[in-house]
């Protein structure tokens, strides 16, 4: 159901050996070794006793928790004919967690995993899960991110949910600290880019064309599954943001959420906008087929949206995307958006 | 397909709104008002940001997670008739982590929830839901614990999954300290129980008798969906015990786990097993059909077990149930016992 390599459906190579065929202490065993469980500062006692045991070096410590479920987050075999890889969601349930942390001004210690897992998926699946997971923290940074445990149970929906923590070495960065006159920044990989991941994948294709899918569409495609939020910039804006959060349902719809919190508008720059949407397409060339639309509603890429005290010079990787105004929701060349075009599991 | 009543099979009242009919910030906002999540001295910022902020008063702290997937930690509807409600999932899968939190010496703190529900749950499962889990934690004594976010998904099957921290006012109660000469200990209800009502409730009998289930039956059943750890004891055997541990998966299983992480072995006494037999059978009549192997292979009882040292006055509310010795695994009356005989999600 999973393979190991994407892409590789109708292969007819020897059936994969399953979860059902493997006991629980050899996927436990598989994940110690893959995953970043080794000794730590801030980890007294890892995976094996009734919970782990932590000894923060700050005083005060952040928690967050995000789920990825099969057939809602992602898919295993895409309209496009691509099948999601372990790795593929390996990376994502980390780095959206490590976002989340950095969003906070946090730095990552520790993660608890639950997967959940059909008879049917692959051992490799579970492998490739776990160096996914190792990956992204050693891609995006998180250098003192530790796996301190977790719960393997069977399913009939694939489903994984990482819970994380964090330290926070100054104040907190929160949605709700921001003040008419400020400056709207974000920082991280171009707008969109997950959106268009998104389309492509979810683009259906007859079944003989799969192989001709080219190679900017493979490459653009990791977007959804590799974002990579800045984890420096969270620490780093604390001490000088207003206010600060993870950009993941759409830039219009959290950005109303940082403005309600706050009490205040958000009016974005057009200029800077139409920038932002010619580096996506000069990444993404035909492919970012829906224009603007992908940057302002696209969700899943991770930036970071913060807004900065006037006169603040800008951070490394930051750029202005508009201002912190008198009034309510978010607006663009005068004209109200609607946040509700964003993401909701149950509308 | 989750009756806020358990039983209520083919009833043929009007449909309950479902999650699908209702907005994730409905949802939200229903789970807040229900749920612990006050301000609290240790909280600093609970739901509504990217992450929770904590503020521990203790120098260190503890981590666990556990998921209820339907259909492998529990059953929509049962075999007996009963239908299983948010209730009974939301006091289950508080009590299991407190009860975790508890066996390392801890106090709980704080807790993340993952509710992921297919579109037809009822509105009222996850009201059920969270009534339940502040049931409880208000029932156990988990004064300090609150709920400082989570997230909601839709999914194909109902799985939540829970995390929770906690904080060690002393050292840490390890599976790792027991020592040859050491009494072995059991704190909580009856060994048994929760194996005792799974029999009941995952006994087929015909749709026309599900009314006649009798009166003693529906209270036994209780027993899976509400285990009672006992919360004190963790705390206050931490300064005094040797090892100790959540037994979950048997008394049997859970405690080769413990004599594994100790390096030795340990001697149940015939005699205290018979007393813990004879409570069982005075608690839940023929219903205790399986004798002796109730105490020693059910799951889901959520006692702590724990190692004394010699001479050490028994705990209020603790039982001695053998002894620790030299060599390996877990013995009764010369016999070695199977430990494989309990739970494994994939063997």
């Amino acid at each position: 159901m999973f393979p190991r390599e994407g892409g590789a459906v109708g292969s007819n190579r020897e059936a994969p050996r399953t979860v059902a065929e493997a006991s629980e202490a050899e996927l436990v065993e598989l994940l110690h070794a893959v995953l970043p469980v080794h000794a730590s500062a801030g980890v007294v006692l890892g995976i094996g006793d009734d919970a782990a045991v932590l000894s923060p070096s700050a005083v005060r410590t952040v928690a967050t928790v995000d789920a990825a479920v099969e057939g809602e987050d992602f898919l295993s075999v895409w309209p496009s004919g691509y099948a999601t890889t372990g790795w593929d969601v390996g990376f994502k349930s980390c780095a959206q967690n490590l976002s989340d942390v950095n969003a906070m001004g946090a730095e990552a210690t520790s993660a608890l995993l639950v997967l959940a897992l059909p008879a049917a998926t692959p051992v490799d699946w579970v492998r490739g899960y776990a160096e996914g997971f190792a990956a992204a923290a050693q891609r995006l940074g998180a250098a003192r991110l530790r796996v301190v445990g977790g719960d393997l149970s069977g399913t009939r929906t694939l489903t994984v949910s990482v819970s994380m923590s964090g330290e926070l070495p100054g104040p907190a960065l929160l949605r709700s600290g921001a003040s008419a006159g400020e400056s709207l920044i974000v920082v991280g990989e171009t707008l969109g880019r997950a959106d268009v991941a998104l389309g492509l994948l979810a683009s259906r294709r007859p079944a003989d064309r799969v192989e001709a899918w080219d190679q900017r569409a493979r490459a653009v495609s990791r977007a959804l599954f590799e974002p990579l939020p800045p984890l420096s910039a969270g620490p780093a804006l604390a001490a000088i943001a207003g206010a600060a959060m993870d950009i993941s349902d759409g830039l219009v719809r959290d950005g109303a959420r940082l403005a309600r919190a706050s009490g205040v508008g958000l009016e974005l720059d057009p200029v800077a906008l139409q920038a932002e949407l010619a580096t996506l397409e000069g990444w993404a060339g035909r492919h970012a087929s829906r224009g603007l639309e992908h940057v302002l509603y696209g969700g899943e890429d991770h930036l970071l949206l913060a807004t900065l005290p006037e006169g603040t010079p800008l951070p490394t990787g930051a750029r202005s995307i508009g201002r912190v105004v008198e009034g309510a929701g978010v607006s663009l060349a005068g004209e109200h958006l609607d946040e509700r075009r964003g993401f909701d599991h149950f509308a």
